[in-house]
């Protein structure tokens, strides 16, 4: 009991440290501040983050270009982390203290930004992953896989021998995306800017690689679909992007926007063009994405996490790590996201 | 047997008229010739033309704007009519002489154009109409309740409780959709420009008005929603219209495109832009649509043929004719559709 009271009592005294910014800007306006370590409320856990990953939403959630505005000062960050839950507030009953958990996406990340030291999420934001996970690979799923995994096989249906072609081919949403189709029998196509990721785009499982740089990405499109065009697009440009897609769509095609990397400045500043001809001629469907929609939907979330953790086990997907960093460097690590963002323009 | 041949010799001398065109461009191209009296061939029918319609569509396919090209010289035109059949071909089923029928989208307009007094068509391409219909309503029916029952109800799952935005609302595909919508309990919110025909769309059954000329789109449209916006989006206008559109869209709306009134040039000839920041964040669909892919799912087109033969007879839907025309006038029909264009962009 003694120690009990003892532990209690240095918790309350403890801080904590966590990434917060007051002001929109680029990655200068991230600190890591200390701050006391707080309790979770009724229906909340506190997590000890072991580990986070960093998504491109997070650089335009900073820069309030995203589509959930955070609340300045003093917001939080971070939508994608695993950790062990340290403590759980009244009312909890879907995890216990000990387990280790990943966040799921859908939280206000002003309020329960989890990247830090620790942070604290109303419980049915975060989930149990399998113990073959490592912290840093289960801080990696959300964004890449859900993203594909929503709008390639659940909105899209995608199934064996369709084909798929993917833009910014080289991201991690991109190369999940290949990894997903491979898994479902379906055929990859992965466009890239320059012939340099061409071979690391073939070894990961794209069976074909649309170089633009030197080629005509409709008319290879349709070459290698033997004229009938891609059923399903998964593109991360948008603008500039979407007359060439519709050229390389199939009849009835859906072409999924979930970045918008081809605008001169951030995300939806700039609209993109639709050409109406192919449009209608073809009844292609331009199909905004982003993976909040599961979220709305706890039982198709389950579904998803699911199926990606049980293709995650067999080695059908496999989680890809660009490069680690200590908390202490977390602002450098947004700007190597957006040096790698451009990378994707200038290469892939 | 006497008789037999002598019909027969009478039916190769007989010419017949249709209209036919050389060249593309205005009304001004399109000819009413006389030809001979061919026989059909087997698995064709030929029919004794009854009634036919216009739709925008015989317009930008004498342009050669239309997503289907014309065969020149000596296309013929002509997609919705209703007749008598006179000759059956061989190997065909499925009508027989003196049945009254319709023609189906779907056939080669340029080979088997149904504009004329007589028609041969591939006989999957006609269909027995309910005997409660007269010839010009028969003939009135694909187009517009094909077209919205289509997208609305086919694709988009129209159900009770929905809210649907039309544009050009007064148009004969608009008014269908607002007469659909009301059919499956759904609510109509028509678009109009001008106060003028805010009225009539009552009348028919539009449940709200909004008038663009007084009225701003996105902000009535989440009033009369209750802040949540259309799940379904009917356009017909596209450039410059759906950035607004897409503010007055629902999460995950469905906004079909079948028109670019609002482009400068013919169909397709102006790229559309779409924001992306509403598109991803509400994962907002734009959905290119053309009746024919129902053409390619005959069952689908069976379906839709028999809600609307159904909604027809119980007084539900109702054909609305806006003007008739004798053959001979032919091409000042095609004048007076284009009028109506116009007027439709200018004050619906």
């Amino acid at each position: 009991m003694k120690n009990k009271r003892e532990e209690n009592e240095l918790t309350v005294a403890a801080t904590t440290k966590v990434i917060r910014f007051d002001e929109f800007g680029g990655a200068d306006v991230l600190k890591l501040e200390e701050i006391p370590l707080v309790e979770p409320g009724a229906g909340e856990v506190r997590i000890r983050v072991e580990a986070m990953s960093l998504n491109r939403a997070d650089a335009l959630f900073r820069e309030n270009t995203y589509f959930i505005q955070p609340t300045i000062p003093g917001s939080r960050i971070g939508m994608d982390a695993a950790g062990v839950i340290e403590v759980v507030g009244a009312n909890v009953m879907n995890v216990k203290v000990g387990d280790r958990v990943m966040t799921k996406i859908g939280f206000d990340v002003s309020k329960y930004g989890a990247h830090g030291e620790t942070a604290i999420l109303p419980s049915q934001f975060v989930i149990k992953y399998p113990e073959f996970l490592s912290p840093p690979e289960a801080a990696s799923i959300s964004a890449p896989y859900l993203t594909a995994w929503g709008a390639l096989k659940d909105f899209g249906q995608m199934r064996q021998g369709d084909f798929v072609l993917i833009t910014a081919a080289s991201s991690s949403v991109g190369v999940a995306a290949i990894q997903l189709a491979n898994a479902v029998g379906a055929i990859p196509i992965a466009v890239t800017r320059g012939a340099s990721k061409k071979r690391g785009l073939l070894e990961i499982g794209a069976a074909q690689v649309i170089v633009t740089d030197e080629e005509n990405l409709s008319e290879r499109a349709r070459e290698i679909t033997g004229g009938k065009g891609a059923r399903l697009i998964f593109d991360a440009i948008a603008n500039g992007m979407l007359e060439t897609l519709s050229d390389a769509a199939s009849a009835e095609g859906i072409i999924f926007i979930y970045g918008s990397l081809g605008a001169s400045g951030a995300l939806g500043q700039t609209p993109a063009t639709i050409p109406l001809l192919p449009a209608m001629g073809k009844q292609l469907r331009f199909w905004g994405y982003n993976n909040y929609a599961l979220a709305a939907s706890p039982e198709k979330l389950e579904r998803g996490l699911d199926y990606i953790f049980n293709k995650l086990r067999s080695g059908e997907l496999k989680v890809r790590i660009a490069k680690t960093f200590p908390l202490e460097q977390y602002a450098d690590a947004h700007r190597y996201l957006e040096s790698m963002k451009k990378q994707s323009v200038d290469f892939s």
